[in-house]
């Protein structure tokens, strides 16, 4: 649907680990973009990045703490001088960690939303910036459900994801007419991860049905989005298994 | 994304106007499906039918009122019976006729709703009953940001599209664990179409600038829709010009 | 709050049964309202008009279908030449009837939307004409959780009830710049009704410790939403027991 | 409709300025609580506890930072251990500043959250854990519409109030059940405070036509959920004038 032009472009994956930060950085290599993935501990993308190289692609990793504003503002300036320009921000930097109310501490708190939250505005703005100068560009900010409704023991997770979403929504109505498309995908269900193939064996066993996400398929609607003509974009959508309960 | 299975399969589209249905029923029929459409007028559908058929698809075309009960049946069955399986099913009427509160007829506000939202039941209800006895199938409603909030003069519109939103939820709710995808699409902003030209031409003049929707487009989502893996199902998506203030 | 005023005025329950729209008619009365209430069965309402006569109140009762337009405008008719204006509207009439999608027919698909819908948009019309020459007067919804969300096998109530919301939160926006205060109470939870008692006395049971919603406390939320200083409206409101899970 | 008990009883406001915050104070304080009161500096809540007590109330003010965990703390003992148990928290802090996404620097971001926020789980927690432990109280959120959608210019403000609404919901599902009352009230227009009338003067003259908010009539509605008998209670009501647009 997009025309593929023959110019360099960057799509940086803030939040690249195994599973879907993963293969969404693979996608966008595959449909010819060099990918940029962002991980603390960079050592541990180099698996991700030869697989890419081997599949003819290019891919660079950094250490980098969305976090740490001069850390983001490096990063982006790096990318860009000696890379070339982020056409396609993908935020995929989540923080699920349940608690009661009562127990929750302020430490864990301040944490969750600094990571799922602050962590896309910084990354975000310093996207937005190098984006709006030439008026064109992508940001994707992956959500979850718990960004649409809160839950017991979710305070801290469901006003990380709630910011995020308000800023997604106001980065698009502010954006938008800059030629920038903000995108938010709600998640909806269990991943196909190793984290919950130890934590969750009885949820991972529904695997086997579909009933558990496949990154790949999420990835492939980041593609889509990325690749929207812009008279019709979209700005949420949701993404669950078949026979979730919503 | 999809497998690309050899059986006969229909995509039906209810409500096949010049723009949005249209351009449906021509994306399916160039993927492979039997491109069933529906229309009050059944002549008005020839430029259609002649256009898929010489790119090589195949089209049938009905005068079918998806408000009659037993005309909806009829359809169905003779589509079944005849054509092939309805593998996919976009509702596609729409009946936006803004009035204020206080002028608002019983007649018009009972015919928006019946055009919008009865038909969809109807249809939806007929489609959903055969998809089930065959595990497999998608119903893609078309919504509108009516569906998301009232607005002064929009009372019978806003009704009808909150209802049909009500009915996409439910039924996915339902029907998702019986392998029945059920999508609804929040299309927010003009479609370029005859009557937006001829009505609004300030606003169809914003087509040079990809400020309006184009039907194809639009109709790209829906294939899209039609075609994700049971694992990552999107259940609403919204689709506007990035132009459109929102 | 509120300034009582000597001037007569009318409150009229639409749907008044034994339960949340009898409790309302006596609140208005108390509050010296004289309350005028409809049900389609007028001898049903003699116990109800007599308790809020012996408590020194002025009640009329009127055998009338909200889903006939000449019945409401010869009920708006009478009330306002015979009784006095009528200040305050409350539309309280529920059709909650679960059913698979798969099974719900279309006559009652329509007539729970009838019911639960077209009928309020037939005396919120009527209601909001004649308060609109006055400039002044309160209407509101008695609405539910489903005009919220969709839910399996609520198809039909949540279509109904999400038109619903639309309808109010429509005539909220047109018509509260000519000063009438329309209102979207969304009830969440069981209320203490004979019918509860009867089918689901597992429920009723919750009553000893206030885990049912008590129809008298309903209707002091509909008193203080009719008696806001219009600087500070409430358009919408939920209610629902504290030990609910939602 | 509560029963006015003879026990002593606090209700605490985080953020009494002069506008809503001390009308809450006063109400409460009216109703024979002990209204206790914090602001970052003590000295501006002089003439608001003098006026309580020349009414015959009695009100205490605090210079507490509510952002300071160990002064909230502090604080709760304080008030639990010297004047009464805290049996209404209202949580007031707002910090609406608007800003480009591209200007927005991370300290304003950061400290908006703070403010609006991290404040209010601080405060609510606390609270809560000395609620819980009597199995009852009252806890409300000062919400805005930028808790509810994302705007231009407003995704720092738009991040807090979003997490706070979130916030709000995740407390109110949890503590429900220990018959911790949790709401959250949208104001959606102009407040009449000094700061309107300096900076808005156009808004402000609409104060004649009702058309600004009234701290007091916000205060009454905080004053009706707080006494909503548990089988009845609200979780969120939005307040605007009657002339507002939304």
């Amino acid at each position: 649907m997009a025309q593929q032009e023959e110019r360099v472009k960057v799509a940086l994956v803030i939040g690249a680990g195994d599973s879907t930060g993963g293969e969404i950085a693979k996608r966008f290599a595959r449909g010819g973009y060099i990918a940029c993935m962002t991980r603390r501990n960079a050592e541990k993308m180099q698996p991700l990045i030869k697989e890419i190289q081997q599949q003819g692609g290019q891919a660079y990793g950094f250490a980098s703490d969305a976090r740490k504003e001069e850390q983001v503002i490096e990063l982006m300036e790096h990318i860009e001088a000696k890379i070339g320009p982020i056409e396609v921000l993908v935020f995929n930097i989540g923080a699920n960690v349940p608690c009661s109310i009562l127990d929750e501490t302020a430490r864990k708190y301040f944490k969750i939303w600094e990571m799922a939250c602050f962590s896309a505005f910084l990354t975000g703005r310093e996207a937005a910036k190098r984006m709006v100068s030439r008026e064109r560009g992508t940001i994707i900010f992956t959500g979850a459900t718990a960004g649409l409704r809160g839950a017991s023991h979710f305070a801290a997770f469901a006003g990380a994801k709630h910011a995020l979403r308000a800023l997604a929504q106001s980065m698009a109505r502010e954006l938008g007419p800059n030629n920038i498309h903000v995108a938010h995908v709600v998640v909806d269900g269990a991943i196909d991860t190793d984290f919950i193939q130890e934590t969750f064996p009885d949820l991972y066993a529904k695997k086997e049905q579909d009933g558990i996400l496949n990154p790949a398929h999420i990835a492939e609607n980041y593609w889509h989005l990325a690749h929207q003509p812009r008279d019709a974009w979209t700005h949420e959508l949701d993404l669950r298994p078949w026979m979730e309960r919503w």
